[in-house]
């Protein structure tokens, strides 16, 4: 049975604001509720029908965990999927950690990515990939929005997301790593030979990489296209789609 | 000014069913109706702001398009979008084309693809990298779902999605083309030589690639991660990225 007090508070959390203040997010479905049984992160409630607390989803290590028992009517009313999958988790932000220092590793860093969706599938795609650290821009999407939690499908658990001022980062770094962006002017990524470490700027899915961030771009990378704009071809990649291309074209270089 | 039944129209054509009985679509925005101007698809009419109509969009060959001006507050009554941008315009869906026989171009065949995000964005990739066609198996999601086509940004008015039993496809074409699909175990991807040619088949976001289509597959790839889903990396990748990929490496084997 859900209260209204619960309620409130689960939906007050698709706001960011709410979100810190109570330093709680909701991870949603039998998929991503499982992964996050599976990681070390604070659960604090688990709302769940008859069914997944039939299935016996909690792992022994859980035993902690307060299980609300919720109809399927009360799932839908606090669910934000089209479909709402059986359960819905509030779990504890973990604190931020500091960024460690940058010694030749591969790092993403995301110049004001907007769109959840994208946040969460770049999260998703760097998790594959190995990818060891990504560096979001103040201002990117929150990695704690509901939408970015669903479609990293649970990547978010085991990625660090650190939130910075990407210029000062840049410029802490660039003389001593390799910094790639896309650009739509550039080598072509197949032609670069990839240092086995560095920076990979990717820009915001409207205006691309901010200016002031261009002069610490050592490599500027473009994704070769078939023919040319003008022939009729899409202007762009999603923002996305091209981090995933150049995770897939560090794999190929440097074999995980 | 919007009338009562123009709202109501341009409402239901969020479903399919509505989208059929009209044979109309909606596309939204400044971006994606300039590309929507710029293709010969057949406009009914432009809903737009003063501010859209004053920039003149409308290119010289457009002088029969009916424009209906509304303000901003009517504006967002008709938007899915969550920031509504100037202008919504109304087309015709066009008639679909048989699809025409395979003679060693490629193409991408989407098995049940159920996310328009997902379809959108492999519209847009599959347009940027000059793959020839795609084919979604019947029951994929709609192309002109609105969120299909803003996630395409305008490919789908360059790229013919043709739907058909993906069974029946790959039994007729099969013998003659290679037919390449991403399964969890295969050869990995940077492996492969590839055909100058063929059938990429992409899973569902769920349940991968259905069981009977698996015999017709003769290359089974892998894209690479790092380390073993064991020591936890993500378990699968977004349909939209796996299909970036595999075309991001047919053009890298042959530039277009």
């Amino acid at each position: 049975m859900l209260s209204k007090n619960q309620l409130k508070l689960i939906k007050s959390l698709r706001l960011q604001k709410y979100r810190q203040e109570e330093i709680l997010f909701v991870a949603e479905g039998v998929k991503l509720v499982d992964e996050l049984l599976k990681s070390d992160f604070g659960i604090q409630q688990i709302f769940a029908t008859s069914e997944w607390i039939a299935a016996g989803h909690l792992p022994q290590n859980r035993y902690l965990v307060e299980i609300v028992e919720i109809t399927q009517a009360e799932l839908e009313r606090i669910s934000v999927l089209s479909t709402p999958n059986q359960v819905l988790a509030l779990a504890q932000i973990p604190p931020s950690i500091k960024l460690p220092e940058i010694k030749g590793e591969w790092v993403l860093a995301l110049d004001q990515i907007r769109d959840p969706g994208n946040l969460g599938t770049i999260i998703r795609t760097a998790d594959w990939f190995g990818i060891d650290r990504i560096v979001a821009a103040n201002n990117s999407v929150d990695v704690w929005n509901p939408k970015v939690v669903q479609a990293s499908m649970g990547s978010v658990f085991r990625m660090q997301v650190h939130y910075a001022d990407l210029e000062l980062f840049l410029a802490e770094n660039y003389k001593e790593v390799a910094v790639y962006g896309t650009l739509l002017e550039g080598i072509s990524l197949p032609d670069i030979k990839l240092k086995p470490g560095g920076i990979v700027v990717i820009g915001n899915e409207s205006h691309g990489i901010s200016d002031k961030l261009i002069p610490y771009i050592s490599s500027k990378i473009t994704i070769p296209a078939a023919g040319s704009a003008e022939s009729g071809h899409a202007e762009s990649l999603n923002a996305s789609i091209a981090t995933a291309i150049i995770c897939y074209e560090i794999r190929r270089q440097y074999p995980g």
